[in-house]
Formats: C-alpha cells, structure tokens, sequence
C-alpha cells in the first residue's frame, strides 16, 4: 500500500468532512473491480466510494455486447441516482470495452473506463511499440483494446483466456494448474505475435481479477517483458479528473476529507462478496449491502 | 444414440401429427442442459421440444437460491405461457436443487428435475450405498443430492468443483489440465469420505456439463467405481411420466409424433448457444431463437 497504509478501522469511520468530499461511484459485473478500487483509495484516501458489483448477473466477460450495455447502465444509474456519485470509475474491462458509451448515456456524470488508461501505460512502457493483452473474451472480441492500443501508436495482439477468472475465484492464485495454464494461454499469444511479426514487450492484463495472479505472470514471460495492471493507470486518471471536477465545482472547498468511506453494494452473493473481497481489496469489504436491479 | 438414430434432417423436418404430440418443454441456465434434451430426443423420438437456456444470467452455481428462483420461475413461465409446454424437465441440477419449489408454484405443469432421478439410478447402482456427488457451489450448499440420496438409503459426500463448467466450455474436453483438475477434485473428495469412514462405489455427475467430460472421470477414478449421469434417468423419469399424461388427457390420441422437434431459444449469446451447443446435443442444434425475459 506505498507509504500510507489505510486501516479497515478507518475506512469504517465516517469521513470527518464528509459533506465537501466527492462521492466516486465504482462499477464492476462482480468484485474484481475492488483491485481498481484498492488504486483509487491509494490514490484519493479522502474521498467517498460506493461499489457496485453486480454479481447477480455476472459475468458479462461471455455475453454479448446489447446485453451488457443494459446491465451496465442500469448499474450506473444506480450509483450516480440513489447513491450520489458525482464521478464514475468502470472498474471492469469488459464493461469498459462494450458499453462506455450506453453508460455515457444512461447518466450526466463523467465516466472513466481502464481501457484507455490502461492502453496509454502500455504505450509509456514499450519499447517496440508491440504489446500483448489478454482479457475475457467479449473484451477480446470488441477489439477495444486493439484499437486505443493503435491510437496510442501501438500494434496489439488479443488473447481470451477465459480460465482465469475462474481460476483465481477457486482460490488458486499461486496453483500448479494455474501457472500451467497460464503458460498455455501465453505460449498461443506469443505464438501469434510471432506469426505477425511483432515484438512484443510489455502485456497488458485486461481484466481486474488478473493482478491477483501477478506472481504467476511474472514467473512466466519472457524475460524484460513488463506487466502492466491498468488499475493502476486508472486510478491515477481518475484522480486527476475527480480533483479537477471539485476544485471547479467547489472553489474553496477543502476537496477531499482525511480518511476515505467505502460502501459496497451487489447484486447477488453478498457472502461471497464479504468472503472473496478481501482478496481484491486487500482489506476486509466489510458489509455489503444487497441490491436489486430488477433483472 | 443406440437403435434408432434421429439424424438432423428429420429433427428440422415438422413432425406429422404435430397437433398430437406433446410439448416438451426443457430448461436450463446454459446449454449444459442439452445433453438431458439428446437423453429425451432417445426417449421421446415423437415429442415436440422446447428448449430454453437463460443465458443473459448463467451461470447459476455461483449464485444464491433467492436470485436462481426467480429466474427460474420467469423462464419456465417463458416455456409453459408462450411455447405451450404441457410438461416441463429442469435439465440444470442448480435449478432442480435450489428452485424445484419454486417453479412448482410458478407454473401449473407437471415440473420434473434431475436429482430425484440421479439420486434413483445412484441407489440402483450402489453396493456399498455409499455415492460421492460433484456439482456446481450452489448445488452442493443446496445439500438437495445428500438429502434426496439419503431417502434413497445412501450416504453421499458432496464436493463443488468450479473449475470444470469453464474447462468443458474452453473445449478441453480430453486436455492434460482437465484431466490435472479433475485428478486433484476426486482425490480431494475421496480423502473426505474416508475421513468420513465412507467406501463410496458410485460417483453421480450432479452437472449437465459433466456428462461431456466422462472419458476423463472414467480414467480417473478408482477401478470398479461406477459413473452415473444423471440425463439419461431423468430423460427414462420424463418418458414415463409424459406418456402417462399423455395417454390420460388424450384418451385415443397417437400420443407421439413420427419424428421430434426441437425449438432452441436463449435469453442471450445466440452465437454462442449455436456454436457451442451442438457439442451436448451431439447434433446441430440450428437456428436458435432470441428471448428477452426483461433480467
């Protein structure tokens, strides 16, 4: 957590100044968005989240593009009508991928999604200009990434590996099976970049539940390729905007509170949530509170 | 397919005395749920078939009974009210566990599921009346195959095994990683039942997708430990119980057709459904058709 370490103790208390601190919605198909959440708390310790996941419709990874656009707006509506974000954070790549501009849309807050962010940390990473990304497949099959990888001036190649995900919600982060399969996914990718000439150095994990298997990515690259996690890019984005959108709303406003609140909502499976959050969040979720979005 | 095999031809064809046949109707969260529907085609070659996947929101294994009920309610009213079912078959053990009340009261059909059945042909097969069941989370937290194999005189260990739904949908049906997850699952539930002092001789497949891995579970488990799938005695369940109705309500009728027919509808990924389904039903499964259940 760098240099400041939030306490779950202090994200349970009340922000002291809690009226003049932005509310930052943050929207995921389940929980893996919490490791975008774990950036943006880093990166704005004083400011009010509400996360939404919506795990009774997940995952959106392997549907299709009308259908995650419905579930994607009405969760924004969520946040931004009854829980007051002034600002958005899709914290889910394949949303990011499908359905930004439904979301766009659907409310009159702005909305960021991690491709774009994540996109322009792997242009400011590589060397050769060819990088790897590897996401669910309905992100893969938006092509998304291929194209904010190419207005970033960078060639893509896209991989699905649709195992993953499951994979780190059976708990096997640092599994044989794990490693094994994810040196299968990326031997094809490698393999295919290798069939269109490219040199990649730099991969890009385009979905949130992959910087929980990071140790297994680095343990199975080729040597000097960098990992990029675009949480991260995000978080740092977000916040810039976020702090911009205060400071012209609320001139002399004091911006951000001391310590960050964090309220999460989902869908479905509110125990699992409590239980497998942690591990996206790096801290215990506390409650979370059940919603119903009528679908 | 054994003495008689449909081929698709004559499944596309309409059957001739359609007004006579029964209809069939045939849910399941996915597509899983085919390979009950191929086990029914054997059983009722003469049925008209309605087959609904909700695709928009599987899967249902990882979520809770409250939110697998009303799904399941809303796609067999889909079945009964729009396609006319007289007669419905959950051909999804999740559904069958966690929401066989529910849709009881939904719809005002005979409602069959798969455990009884599955639980029936356990009892026949076991010596030792000791059986292991794997299923999908919700299945086994439901406790539904431990209970219903309990009625039957049997003890049942129960083990989730999350992992093999997206291995069986990546298509590495006889792939070294399958045959790895598998091996860890089994031996994991076998050390629990004999920790559980249990000498089980008989493993049920409590998932439609299972039956697709089979080759593997029968290279994997210990000499002389029987497989039971549960399609084939539910699809026996059905036949009996539908002929019944049938001959009851139609005093004179022909009862079944010359040939079957078969209508797919999927609440999401068409594509998908279509390209993907013809591996459980072991026959193209054509054109399938788009339903909006409002989720």
């Amino acid at each position: 957590m760098g240099e400041r370490r939030t306490s779950w103790e202090e994200l349970q208390e009340p922000a002291p100044e809690v009226e003049s601190s932005p509310v930052v919605g943050v929207f995921d198909s389940g929980f893996g968005g919490l490791t975008v959440l774990k950036a943006l708390v880093r990166q704005m310790p004083g400011a009010q989240f509400a996360f939404l996941g919506d795990t009774a419709r997940l995952p959106y990874g392997s549907k299709s593009r009308r259908t995650i656009a419905r579930y994607a707006a009405e969760s924004a509506q969520f946040l931004v009508n009854q829980q007051g974000a002034e600002f958005l954070v899709i914290a889910c790549n394949t949303a990011s991928a499908l359905a930004l501009d439904a979301i766009q849309e659907a409310v009159d807050v702005p909305v960021l999604g991690v491709i774009e962010p994540g996109a322009a940390a792997a242009a400011a990473s590589s060397s050769t200009r060819d990088v790897l990304v590897i996401a669910t497949e309905a992100t893969v099959a938006s092509h998304a990434y291929a194209a904010a990888c190419r207005a970033q001036g960078l060639r893509a190649v896209e991989k699905a590996c649709p195992l993953l995900v499951p994979l780190v919600e059976e708990g096997w982060i640092e599994h044989p099976v794990t490693a094994e399969v994810v040196g299968i996914y990326l031997s094809e990718v490698l393999e295919e970049a290798r069939a269109a000439e490219q040199s990649p150095d730099t991969l890009v994990l385009g979905c949130t539940h992959y910087p929980l298997l990071r140790k297994v990515f680095e343990m199975t690259v080729p040597d000097g390729m960098r990992i990029i996690d675009s949480a991260e890019a995000t978080a740092e984005e977000a916040a810039r905007l976020v702090s911009a959108q205060v400071s012209e709303a609320r001139s002399g406003a004091p911006g951000f509170s001391q310590a960050p609140s964090i309220r999460c909502f989902a869908t479905d499976s509110v125990e699992k949530f409590e239980r497998l959050g942690s591990r996206f969040l790096g801290l215990p979720v506390g409650k979370v509170e059940l919603v119903d979005l009528g679908g």
